[in-house]
């Protein structure tokens, strides 16, 4: 990952108002995460999966650009999702946009945050404690 | 996953000033992530571990109570953290702590996000369109 800069897009989002049937197939999640993916650009390394016991699915996809991931709560109709795509090549937005024609979901809620810099790395002032 | 709560505490970090030898390391990645979960009280599921070509390291953790990755980029000598935990039982700071006191970085910074509600579910206004 050395050839990348240090800088990326981070999305996370909530999705309401899913059938519970969609959110415990992960079959169908993964099928939608990898087109969207597709479509951003983006490469698949890996793929983690599993259905929980009740209920829900995590589905983890490792990107030679970082990673993506979706956690479902068929109990509340819902879903987290993150997506972090770093450098400026690929369009994380096009896995959004594939997440909710895919689901159709009620209602959702994402923000976008941009991380890293090389620069900032530079100016940092020296570590004093552990507080975050 | 149905029977936890949709709320969680998303923790995203960048790591400065880190030598290029542990980021490359990702058998020490992964122990240092490994130690620093199991005092969170979270429990693993399944872990991707992969090292690109020419440098840097992914780390991706499956949980019980959502996920875990670090992305290194040992020519920046920095890493991009995050942490999201589901539920109020685990304590996700100790993972940044024990990744701040093993790996020693010259500075960090860090924002913490809680995310997730059923009542902001319930009361949300009916999709329109895509944007996000």
């Amino acid at each position: 990952m050395g050839e990348y800069e240090f800088w990326g897009d981070h999305l996370l989002g909530e999705l309401y108002g899913i059938c519970p049937e969609k959110l415990n197939d992960a079959e169908l999640l993964e099928k939608v995460l990898i087109r969207g993916i597709i479509k951003s650009g983006a490469t698949i390394c890996t793929i983690q999966a599993k259905k929980f016991c009740p209920s829900g699915v995590t589905i983890l996809i490792m990107l030679a650009e970082s990673h993506v991931s979706v956690h479902t709560y068929p109990d509340a109709q819902a879903l987290f999702f993150d997506a972090f795509i770093c450098g400026r090549r690929c369009k994380p937005y096009c896995i959004v946009e594939t997440l909710l024609v895919e689901l159709n979901p009620r209602s959702h809620q994402f923000q976008h945050i941009v991380r890293g810099n090389s620069q900032i790395a530079a100016a940092a002032p020296e570590r004093k404690d552990f507080r975050v």
